[in-house]
């Protein structure tokens, strides 16, 4: 009852899709930083890595924008129930995105180190492990945007998608540094963009796990036993 | 003047006394998982690293718990100003734990991988940065609990301390790793533990960073420049 009314808040409505808006913004702007990094190690762009590392400055305006929403929805209209949870969820999940360009500035940063000395072959999956990233998050944004718990729950299969290929990665680097140990110290900043990438495709994942709480009403988010099941020699 | 009243509300001021204590108790368990982690990691202990990978669920109960008691807050008793912040400051907190709880998870199943075959003298400095990233997390909740921004002001301060500790960490290992080519996948393990330690001491700077937004009133997030001035070469 008290729901329907705060629905039909005219200038509820109107902040309340602001702040799904600024929430898409946000998430477009760090698939891009996520896009930048890639083709500045893929490239060897020295250049561009420095320019993803300075715009990070712009996801962190967002961040402090979108959280800004999230409280004076809170102070103002005093939502309940599904709004409310909307809103909390909002403010966790700009955490998330937030530390997605955090991650994308860690990759430029190795990209950087690489660059000195590049490996040319030593970096074969890692677009394919971006492009997989990357779509998680938009997904994951869409998902709750939409409040589709199913495009939501694909997100969170996926996840083991980029596990394998950070496995596959890991794998094929410390086969060549064996081989290599001259190249160690240049093959070692790869291993670090492949942690980055699956940690993005964990904060898509988490995202997707606050959507199916939203929507279904029940937490999953510690259901899907990712540590309890994930092998210990990876 | 409507703060004050609230302030004056015993209901509300004991069930927020209630989140701070649930925030401390989670504090302490994630301190305790890094502790234990660390000690199986120089104990060679696999059985205490698989127990402290099956107490995460413990975490995880928490952090739910956590959050419900954040949303319950501001659904009963719509808080304004300052409390409302601490309370959406709780439900960002409650993150950064459960991550931290995530982390040493993730040293616990390096730590399986590496006690198959282990390098005696590999993780030296690690217990050192561990210590170091554990009073991070501890000080960064006192600071929370106390409204202490000089105390949290501080545990800022010592984030450079375990990047510093981190990087020694990582050069002696490529050294090793160089002079010794056939422990690559021996000495692996450690590069990341090394990593997982960096990103707790990160997660303690996430919540004193908050701390001292709440108690000075502005955002100090993102000033402090840790990616923009980060050595590119580390």
């Amino acid at each position: 009852m008290e729901d329907h009314q705060r629905h039909t808040n005219p200038q509820f409505e109107a902040e309340l899709n602001g702040l799904r808006d600024a929430l898409l913004k946000m998430g477009a702007l760090v698939q891009v930083q996520i896009a930048r990094a890639i083709e500045a190690l893929v490239n060897t762009d020295s250049a561009k890595a420095r320019e993803t590392i300075a715009r990070d400055v712009e996801v962190n305006r967002l961040d402090i924008d979108t959280d800004e929403r999230c409280i004076r929805l809170l102070a103002l209209y005093q939502p309940a129930a599904g709004d409310l949870r909307l809103i909390t969820t909002g403010l966790k999940i700009t955490t998330d995105l937030e530390r997605i360009g955090d991650n994308a500035v860690n990759i430029c940063e190795r990209v950087l180190e690489f660059n000195q000395h590049p490996v040319p072959s030593a970096y074969i999956d890692v677009p394919r492990m971006g492009a997989v990233a990357q779509s998680m998050v938009q997904d994951s944004l869409d998902a709750f945007t939409r409040g589709d718990a199913m495009l939501a729950e694909q997100v969170i299969a996926r996840d083991d998608e980029v596990d394998s290929l950070d496995d596959e990665i890991c794998r094929q680097l410390l086969g060549f540094m064996a081989q290599n140990p001259e190249a160690i110290p240049r093959a070692t900043p790869i291993l670090f963009v492949s942690k980055y990438l699956e940690r993005i495709a964990d904060h898509a994942t988490n995202i997707a796990e606050m959507v199916v709480f939203l929507v279904k009403g029940r937490d999953i988010r510690h259901m899907d036993k990712r540590h309890q099941n994930a092998s210990a020699l990876r």
